[in-house]
């Protein structure tokens, strides 16, 4: 039996001490914490390796432990992000939009951290150590809730960041996971809002549906993406084969993959061919509607189906259309755009300026590839979930986005008239 | 029977016209509409006698009615409000943190639109105007439920602002208007996130809770504020009684007005027996804590009950407490307050910064009345909401506050490495 709300209660005790430290007492703690999972390596393996051999044993497919559960090849990538993270710049305490009224009140904003964040993923204990290092620094408590396959290497993670915590002078409560397979406490999390300021699920759909349709706290949504790219008249081709390549087949089972082809009509006979050559031979397979499919052929093409252009891959699977011009590509990515990433490959400027406008996701590329929706990638130095609702953050969200900001207004007896 | 997933797509339609709106015809449109409200001014307030009747008929308290529902005298003021509005400087499409990453590509953010807003309040018709112009102006359709007492009056509104929209060219469907009193309509709107950004709630606690416990959709809750001023050991004493005489008496309807006040325990033999006296004369009556009880007499004076603490007033009540130190100050506010509007009264500056670094209210004052904590007292130039959660926006939003934000990246056949 899990008190939450004593965990609630613990964590927005942290949280106020986890607001006063200054950045250079959060960097020590972060480095401490690099230091300890160093030293802690052979217990926290050890662990991981019985999570693993119950997994085997329940018949878990090989592929899939060694993708998400198994961290002994992710050590050294491990401790050297939570070095990253210690060198990033710290959000918290930044004063912005200063100005004087006419009535000599000096109003500002200053960037504070959200309090307590409820992190729920699925089985990647990897994830336990990124959200910890991200929140430290920006100087927020977090309550975790990990898949349950990988309770023993979560713990093992976890008792090891607290006693780097403690030793640091920081209270352990900061980081609190809750120890239990029972997922009645996922939904009672959810409802935790006396507590808990922000939800942030990771992992599929079903995940973050179930987030949406059951928490009172706000959760940020995303991580689905139905990635489109636009292959416009004027587009380079040569180069534009290489970005779909890339957006297709770098890593095909993440959010950011290309999974619809558009094609405009006068470049299509000419160019879905290359295209089906290009990636056909990479292992990529293609679901064509009429138009496309009388262009294309080969054993890899074959009509798609109905739900095709709303589906999310995942894997090495591009649908292809043809379009009559730029407002029909528009409208499709409208239609089936899940609004997490979207191109245009085209050398006609008013286009891409069209395209920019119109289309309403959270990254819009011009002559790039879909991949780079990525905190590490676009220049934050790290990520902790991307966005796909437009509220508070929208697309790659790292330390500024797990902060917010309070007024603060400075008079000198002044009453309002 | 009423279609809300038609209304949600025909908002969706209106929201990608108005996103495509130039500054210009957004300003020209809401001018247009402050015209057709000042000639169409005789049948909305013909609307709004039969409103007021019915609410007569039924018994309505005539202050209530006055207070809420009468136009007649609101008139002027809401035509100069939409005017104003036209001449605020509008967020949409400014293009900020831009910059070019070490592999050449542009980033950069562009402030959108959040597409449509759901906005659901009580018996007040001047809102339908407030928020159907905010929303214009940042470029969002809006879908209101308003209370049902004012129904004709929303409606007499509603259909001259879609006739003034039209006559811009702009789809009347930019604001449209639940027609029903019944209240399973705001149930549904709360899930109607395939078409719905965002829900503003508009009215008391009640309100706000049902929001957040059935939306499926992001939520602004705020507006409830329990406020709190410290009055120092160091305080200015005879500007610390102007400013609590103006946070307390000034609007004590509002969710801005004081409700407690904490006193040093230095100063407070000499000061609590003055704001008593000082207030006491307009009219405030005291909830006194033991130590504070024992300063203070007199018939407006009583022991503070149980729950007196946890009270936000709407009246001339003020609970009164006795503190210790800066810490008890703290530590009191940290438990009671609402996080909306708190404040230190200090000649201290370690002890002002200390409490604006400590309370994590959504604006911190220091020598100045609770009572600014609005968006065009605070410079923003009119109002949709103040939040009091941590997401999005906190405290006064305004026009920047319903926009968002779409990343660009912009490449010349850039892939991931």
């Amino acid at each position: 039996m899990i008190d939450l709300h004593d965990m609630g209660r613990r964590a927005q005790a942290a949280a106020v001490a986890l607001a006063r430290l200054s950045t250079e007492q959060k960097n020590a703690a972060l480095l401490a914490i690099a230091d300890a999972l160093a030293a802690q390596t052979p217990a926290i393996l050890e662990a991981n390796r019985q999570d693993i051999a119950d997994a085997r044993a329940a018949g878990t497919d090989e592929l899939w432990i060694k993708d998400r559960m198994d961290l002994e090849k992710r050590m050294p990538g491990i401790l050297a992000d939570v070095r990253t993270v210690a060198a990033l710049p710290d959000p918290v305490g930044k004063v912005y939009d200063a100005r004087t009224l006419d009535n000599g009140l000096r109003v500002s904003k200053r960037r504070v951290p959200l309090g307590v964040l409820g992190v729920i993923y699925e089985a990647r204990p990897q994830v336990t150590v990124d959200v910890t290092t991200l929140a430290l620094k920006s100087g927020n408590a977090v309550i975790l809730r990990g898949g349950k396959e990988v309770l023993r290497s979560n713990l093992a993670l976890v008792n090891t960041l607290r006693s780097a915590l403690a030793a640091a002078g920081i209270p352990g409560d900061a980081v609190q996971v809750i120890d239990s397979a029972d997922r009645r406490y996922v939904g009672e999390l959810l409802r935790l809002h006396q507590h808990v300021d922000l939800i942030i699920p990771r992992g599929g759909s079903d995940l973050h549906t179930f987030c949406r349709e059951n928490s009172t706290i706000p959760v940020i949504t995303g991580g689905i993406g139905i990635c489109h790219l636009y292959v416009d008249a004027s587009a380079d081709l040569e180069s534009a084969l290489a970005v779909i390549h890339n957006a297709k087949t770098q890593r095909p089972a993440v959010c950011n993959a290309l999974d619809t082809l558009l094609v405009n009509q006068q470049v299509a006979a000419d160019f879905l061919p290359r295209v089906v050559a290009h990636l056909g031979k990479d292992g990529v397979t293609f679901r064509a509607e009429p138009r496309a499919l009388a262009l294309v052929s080969g054993a890899g093409v074959q009509a798609a189906g109905p739900d095709d252009f709303d589906t999310e891959w995942y894997a090495l699977i591009l649908g292809l259309k043809v379009v009559d011009s730029l407002d029909e590509a528009i409208e499709h990515i409208r239609q089936h755009s899940t609004r997490h990433s979207d191109g245009i490959l085209t050398q006609t400027p008013a286009h891409a300026d069209r395209f920019v406008a119109e289309v309403d996701s959270a990254v819009v590329y011009v002559n790039a590839s879909t991949r780079f929706t990525d905190g590490s990638a676009l220049g934050l130095g790290a990520e902790i979930a991307v966005s796909t609702q437009k509220l508070h953050a929208r697309g790659p969200m790292a330390l500024e986005e797990l902060t917010t900001y309070k007024w603060v207004v400075i008079g000198e007896g002044h009453v309002r008239p």
